[in-house]
């Protein structure tokens, strides 16, 4: 569809769902790019920011983001989570009539929006309302997701960031546990797909010797048998004295059932009809405390266990990864040139150029490619039911950039 | 006591309690120390590591760090957690004879253990057994502690990592919190003494803006009030529409119970009594769910409530502040200097030289000077009944180093 006719009026862009360490690189290079594009070319006058989403859209609560100097624009992009603010908001048809209305009183003709699963499909909503209700709008999706669980592309930006880490975390962590021994599990982000748990793997890279965890990795592609669980532990254990696990949030049962989901008090949903994952330590909790009633050490006491529930840190930790920042950055960009090309609409997609050195090109795809669909790991990522594939170590590498190097004695 | 004759044998070093993530810097130190002061006059053959502090030296579990290349140990200084292994063994008199014992057969003369109050008391235990026993060894203790809770020092050596990742954590968090407004809870680590939380304030500094987190900050120095805390967290939420909160993990009541120990299913306690705090959601998940149930925002709903127990991560991040590493370094080579001063035995304690900039002195004071004692906050550095004073800033400001620099629109 490149090559329509172009619109002329004011931009918005939004940031939406879990913010990344680098959500705020893709608003800039969204910025830059209509700035470069479609303000150099007069269509565009403004470029507005939407406080909270589509949530400050409807209320009028926009930032003129027009003028903002390069230096400052500079030091948002590298700076972690949402500077518009998020929203967790999933518009009904009376909701969207509210974002068409605000659309036109601010004669708002180009709509960009970063987020991830939940925050395409509210693009596409968007779009397909705009369309339906003959007001002409252009809407394009900018991808993120801590998850990595967009369709089409080979991973999101914001993952390789909290893949970083996760890693890092882990390497440390790995010899904290190393110096007083004990199981120790580590709980990551992730409600249906494993990626981020997965790169837990990339620790052993780091002192590369064959004992240093994680030993055990647990992915919601796999369903999760908590007397497998205990015999896998029991093995590790007992060959080694401790034993390093990474566990996510989304691990299922058999039946597909979240086993974290249950455990958490009054667990939030957000209007998406996402139950409430994060921000609680039950799932490690309830893992350690049936660690702690089913095996014994050699002394015939259990062993120390101690859980770790990783959390937001996971999605906001200020040492974002050098190609993370690069791509969420062009990603926007890329949209923004889709929009100048004549495009009506779509996303951006993140593929993996074949052969090495590492390289990422970027593709327009459909909103409906995305919206609302889960990736989930692919049966070459995995090994066995507890652990990763090297062909999973060799995709996620590149995207994490240098850890840290560590030497044991 | 300096001047005394010196003895000639073999020197040990030994880590013990929680790592940090400059412990191996303290242990390098006195390993350098040694080697340019009394193996340089003769006195010293050999220096040899314990592994996992003094359990490894009863069994002979010693690794001959005598000729390790300089470039090595950098790398090992550089590295969190104790490479050598750490322990929480606390040696009665037999486990104290069997400790002799292992110094008798490999002439060990010279005993350095780096760690916090419990292991400033195993090495004043074995320092006065040495004694009775009539056997001869020089005992010298080099501070560690994230708790920052040694009398006598200023600060400790690994508190101003701990502190740098927790101000660097709710400086992202508190964006995090501000993308996705709700209530967010932080736990952090600190048995009985609040310093590592309070060191949360130094966030604030890091955007300078009035309503960064965190807005609220509980320590084990103030008793812990629910309704207060309800009260409070109600005050700022319905203010700002969201609060971020730093709780204590050692927070305690007003009869001086710690609440969280309490929530910890089959709780494990370690030999010198100290019942499990870390490693465990639960003291955050009851704080979340007591607000959940006890607020309600303008729609008559609860806030958005999440928790994190920051954990491990705390005592091994391997950012460490630069200032921390000098320091840590120092001190294991001021306690290998006193005992080649002749010293009989000791700790090494950091003292704040007045005036600025922040400079560092290094005293050796006596074993039962820290042995098993433990420093609170002082009054001074506490700001009413949920917040630390500008003095503590000033306090822990030098000691973090440069945070890095947010930008908000």
């Amino acid at each position: 569809m490149a090559g329509a006719k172009l619109l002329t009026g004011n931009a918005v862009v939004g940031q939406s769902g879990g913010p990344t360490a680098v959500i705020n690189q893709s608003l800039v290079g969204v910025v830059e790019g209509v700035r470069s594009g479609l303000m150099a070319t007069g269509n565009v006058q403004k470029i507005f920011g939407m406080r909270h989403g589509v949530n400050g859209l409807t209320k009028g609560d926009l930032v003129d983001l027009s003028e903002v100097p390069q230096d400052r624009l500079e030091r948002i992009a590298n700076t972690p989570s949402a500077a518009l603010g998020s929203s967790r908001d999933k518009p009904d048809k009376d909701y969207c009539a509210k974002i068409l209305k605000a659309c036109e009183q601010h004669n708002i003709r180009y709509f960009f929006y970063a987020g991830g699963n939940d925050s395409s499909d509210t693009c596409r909503i968007v779009n397909e309302l705009a369309r339906s209700s003959g007001y002409e709008l252009r809407c394009f999706h900018v991808p993120k997701t801590v998850d990595n669980d967009l369709p089409v592309n080979d991973h999101t930006p914001g993952f390789p960031s909290a893949a970083r880490f996760v890693a890092t975390a882990f390497a440390a962590d790995n010899l904290d546990n190393r110096s007083l021994p004990g199981v120790k599990i580590n709980v990551i982000m992730g409600r249906h797909a494993g990626f981020l748990t997965a790169a837990s793997a990339l620790a052993r890279t780091v002192c590369g010797k064959d004992d240093d965890g994680p030993h055990l990795i647990y992915v919601p592609e796999v369903a999760f048998d908590t007397d497998q669980f205990i015999a896998d532990v029991e093995k590790i254990y007992s060959k080694l004295g401790r034993c390093q696990i990474a566990v996510s949030e989304g691990i299922q049962d058999a039946k597909g059932e979240a086993i974290g989901a249950k455990l958490i008090k009054n667990a939030q949903t957000d209007s998406h009809g996402n139950v409430q994952l994060s921000g609680s330590g039950a799932l490690g909790d309830q893992l350690s405390d049936l660690i702690k009633s089913k095996i014994k050490g050699k002394d015939g006491k259990p062993p120390r266990v101690r859980a770790d529930t990783f959390g937001y840190l996971q999605r906001c930790w200020p040492d974002a990864s050098v190609v993370d920042k690069q791509e969420a950055r062009e990603a926007g960009r890329v949209a923004a040139r889709a929009a100048a090309a004549g495009e009506l609409d779509g996303s951006i997609a993140l593929i993996r150029a074949p052969g090495t050195p590492y390289r990422c090109e970027y593709k327009r795809i459909e909103l409906t490619d995305v919206a609302a669909k889960t990736k989930h790991m692919p049966k070459e990522f995995l090994k066995g039911t507890n652990d990763v594939s090297q062909a999973f170590i060799d995709y996620v590498k590149p995207l994490v950039g240098a850890l840290p190097v560590f030497e044991r004695l």
